[in-house]
C-alpha cells in the first residue's frame, strides 16, 4: 500500500460527503426532502433484507455496493425527479461525465470497478442491476404512501402516470414486490 | 414466500426511516448536523473503498451490512455523542431494548442474522466487528478536518481528549488509517 493509494481514497471518499446536499424529490415521514445519501443508505438496506424476493438469484453485496454509488454523480449532475420534465439525451452526458470525475479520483483498479459498477446499473440488463434498479423505483412510493401523497401531491401525479413511469421496471427487476405495492398505490389514489 | 413475511420486512424498512431523522454531532461539509442515515452510508462507501486496509482478513459484505444497521437503535435510543457527558450503562441498556424492538420487527430469522450482527459490532471483538468500529471511530474526525473543527470545536476537545476517545478504536482495528489520521489531526490542533 502506497500513501498515495490512501490518499486518493480518501479524496474520492470526502468529495462524496457531499451527496449529503443532494436533494430529491421525495419526501420522507417528517415531511423533509430525501438527501441522495440517506436514499442510497435506505435503497442498500431494502436490498439487504429484499434479496429473496428477486426473481432470479442475485449476489446481494453487488447489489448493495451498487446501490451505495448508484447516485454519486449527482454531486455533479444533480438529481433529475422522475416526475418532472427532463431533457433525458442532456442529463445522460452529464451524468456520465459526472461519473468519470467522481470515480475518477480513486486509484485506478477502483475507479475501473466503480465505473464498470455504475454503467452496468444504468444499462439495467443484469440480474443485479435489474433488482437493483427495481428498488430504486420500489422505495419511494413507499415513502409517498407513508406520508399521505408526497411527490405525487407535489408534481400533482395521475395513478396512470405512476404506473406508466414505474410499473414497467419495478415488474421487470422486482415482480414480487410490485405485486405487494401495487393494490395499495391503487387504493391510495382511489380515495385521495 | 408468504404476504406476512414481506409485510413484516416492509414494516422494519419503513420504521428505518426513521433513522434520517436522528442528529448526530458531527458536521457534514456544509456544515450541516450529519444525521445517522446518510452516515450509516458514508461508512459502508468507507468499508467498501477502504477494505485493503484492515490488518486481518475481513468480509467485506458483512462489515457493510453491519454499518447499514449498526445504528439503527438509534431511531428509539438516540445518538450519544462521543464527546458528550453519557451515562454509559444507561445507553447501553437502552439501546439493546431498541434492538429487541426494531430487529425484531423483521421475520423471525432475519430479526434473529441482524441483533446478531448488531451485538457483534457492539462487542467488538471479531475481525470484521473491529474493522467496522474503526470506520465508526476514523470518518467523524475526517469531517471535523474538512470543516475546520466541526465537533472538536463544539465540544472544546483538545488533542488530548481527541487522542484517548480514539486512538484505541482506530488502532487496534485499522492502524493504517489510523497512522494516516495522526499526524493530520496533530497538525489541526498545533494550529487551531
Amino acid at each position: 500500500m502506497s500513501v498515495d493509494r490512501l490518499d486518493a481514497q480518501m479524496a474520492f471518499l470526502m468529495e462524496a460527503d457531499k451527496l449529503k446536499a443532494i436533494t430529491r424529490a421525495t419526501r420522507n415521514h417528517d415531511g423533509r426532502f430525501e438527501n441522495s445519501a440517506e436514499h442510497s443508505w435506505h435503497l442498500a438496506l431494502f436490498a439487504t433484507v429484499l434479496a429473496e424476493h428477486a426473481p432470479e438469484p442475485v449476489n446481494v453485496g453487488r447489489v448493495v455496493k451498487m446501490l451505495l454509488i448508484h447516485d454519486i454523480v449527482e454531486i455533479d449532475a444533480g438529481d433529475a425527479p422522475i416526475f418532472g420534465e427532463v431533457d433525458h439525451s442532456a442529463v445522460d452526458a452529464s451524468e456520465r461525465a459526472a461519473a468519470d470525475r467522481l470515480f475518477g479520483l480513486l486509484p485506478q483498479d477502483q475507479a475501473t470497478e466503480f465505473l464498470e459498477l455504475w454503467h452496468e446499473f444504468e444499462d439495467n440488463e443484469t440480474p443485479d442491476a435489474r433488482f437493483a434498479k427495481s428498488l430504486d423505483r420500489f422505495q419511494p412510493p413507499n415513502l409517498n404512501l407513508a406520508i399521505g401523497g408526497g411527490s405525487w401531491t407535489d408534481y400533482n401525479v395521475s395513478l396512470e402516470t405512476f404506473e406508466g413511469k414505474l410499473a414497467p421496471k419495478i415488474q421487470r427487476g422486482a415482480p414480487a414486490l410490485w405485486n405487494w405495492l401495487h393494490p395499495r398505490v391503487k387504493a391510495f389514489f382511489r380515495t385521495a
